[in-house]
């Protein structure tokens, strides 16, 4: 059976390397006699595991020692929670920047914590842009930001320059370029898009930070208990765990992430040139100063062509390609393990399928 | 390289046969050209696994329709907070059995929810029995317990015949043997002992409590959320679920839960034995009456033997023997995956072992 080109928004594609690696170690995971997920959390193979994908990240991410990285579980929507619950104090007012469903999430979250202020939104405009006109409350605990957007296909391209801790959700752009970690407080990252399988998700949190989480919190809801443990309080999710440790190695084997963000670069242009010069007959969703390097989201002239498109792409073996469900169309998901060949093969479709409409 | 005779006691044993199939399968599942992990939760194929997964717990468990089955990720010790979050109100009293560090654990965090009460411990003698004087409170919210103890290694052969709604953590003995699932308001149980791998937790709750959980709760906090949506909220740890799925029809296989539960007897029987014959050289953590079909605790004469029994049970690839950092001596997890293959080789070690001491 041939590989399918998957475009999915998460989970999504990984590495076949990382995946022919798992699957040869998987009944014998370093003359251990078990597999991976068979291991103690306790042991010291584990152990080892554990440290690897924390040293990887560190190193990948030029991660400073003024920030620890903590292994979680639940996703960004637990992350929606723990960041008020750990950082938003009485009298203090969390900021958020609306840019799509997911950040209007994570503030819905953060008022039944306490006070909430929208610095700045293009829910307007359909959330088409990414908005930089950035207002902040008195009292800002901190401004909190999605730095890719899923659904419509917008990234900050700058991070705002605040003089208030910044807080990044970057679930779908986490290690796909090159940021400055120190600019920010905190950054979390549900793993199913760069950087492996559902069921584990990835904070960065600069130290000082940890000592705002009451003790009063759920323990498993305090940054702390992870930061004290080594995120090994309770059984950590080992196997999703050990996958992040694979794809960071091949991201590593890639050239690291100046050469993934510049190999990004060119996917997303190929897509969008195509966009751009189809005469009309798709339309780019974000306003191109907003444009995802990650999501490509675009439409058709209309349903029953998109549903055809659709059809027609899946029978290539282009798979998950329609947009996500509150904005319909299509959209090509193509985080790091997407190459570029998968991205010409879409282009290619594109192109035929226009010319054959016309 | 030969299999190891794995005793950890969780993550833990997973059956060879299931290994081997997700092996098989890790790079093209069912013929969609991608790991499984790479699915789209959205998408049929996975939906299939999801659903799949549920149905033959349902199944194996006779679940009644009056219980919904939920899948979660945080562990039991997540469960130890969101149980009072949800189900312990104002006025009312969260009543907890204390049977070892993991009851304790989980009324710590009923207490930054609400009013706590102890109707029953054995704290005083070393957790060494299932205690079952119990003294409910007023107003009781319900009664927790923990169904099996993984550290002390006690196990409530009978469950407690209470007018109250009775909540059990059953991480270490679910589907190990036959229980009347309708006389339980709630059951949790973290996968990694005889579910599947880490990372994913199921909560199987009586649905009228669900109405019971704040609207002000943070949502993925909720057991509301997960019922509501078929545990589709967010992105479920996918590829745990998968594996889950992959163990219940092994289950199946086995003869279902009632043959398990038979094999399960005679395991425990067959290390027991060896305990009770070794004219005190080993002895057994917890009394008689109460001791676990999941894990055999024991202790040596001392520290020095103990140290020396472990090392060469190691060489012999009879792996993960050391009892719990909180109580030392050993301890045999011998979950459903572990075979009496396993289990009749280590009771021959212990028998060498203890001859050649004397």
């Amino acid at each position: 059976m041939k590989r399918a080109y998957n475009f999915n928004a998460g989970p999504s594609a990984l590495p076949l390397a990382v995946l022919e690696r798992a699957q040869k170690e998987l009944l014998n995971f370093q003359q251990t006699g078990m597999s991976v997920m068979e291991l103690s959390h306790r042991s010291k193979e584990y152990d080892a595991v554990h440290e690897r994908a924390e040293m990887l990240l560190r190193k990948l991410m030029n991660i400073p020692d003024t920030h620890d990285v903590l292994f979680l579980q639940g996703g960004a929507s637990l992350q929606f929670s723990m960041v008020p619950m750990n950082l938003l104090k009485e009298g203090e007012v969390g900021n958020y920047v609306l840019t799509d469903s997911w950040s209007d999430k994570a503030m819905k979250e953060a008022k039944k914590v306490g006070a909430t202020h929208v610095a700045a939104s293009s829910k307007e405009e359909q959330y088409t842009y990414i908005p930089t006109n950035i207002e902040l409350s008195e009292r800002p605990a901190y401004l909190h930001i999605t730095s890719n957007n899923t659904i419509v296909g917008t990234q900050w391209r700058e991070f705002p320059n605040v003089s208030v801790d910044l807080i990044a959700d970057m679930s779908s752009d986490i290690l796909s370029r090159d940021i400055d970690v120190s600019r920010f407080a905190l950054i979390y990252a549900g793993a199913q898009k760069n950087l492996g399988p559902s069921g584990v998700t990835v904070v960065i949190i600069r130290k000082d930070l940890l000592a705002k989480g009451d003790d009063r919190l759920p323990t498993m809801l305090n940054y702390r208990t992870y930061s004290e443990s080594r995120s090994l309080y309770n059984t950590p999710p080992t196997f999703a765990i050990y996958m992040l440790s694979l794809v960071l190695e091949w991201v590593e084997e890639q050239g690291g992430v100046q050469a993934i963000e510049k190999k990004n670069a060119e996917k997303a242009a190929i897509l969008y040139r195509c966009i751009d010069e189809s005469e009309g007959f798709y339309k780019g969703h974000a306003k191109k100063e907003s444009r995802s390097h990650m999501n490509v989201t675009f439409t058709l002239p209309n349903e029953e062509l998109t549903k055809k498109f659709l059809a027609e792409a899946k029978e290539k073996g282009l798979i998950g390609l329609a947009g996500h469900r509150s904005v319909g169309g299509c959209r090509a998901s193509i985080y790091n393990a997407v190459d570029i060949e998968a991205c010409e093969a879409l282009v290619q479709f594109m192109d035929t399928f226009r010319k054959n409409i016309f």
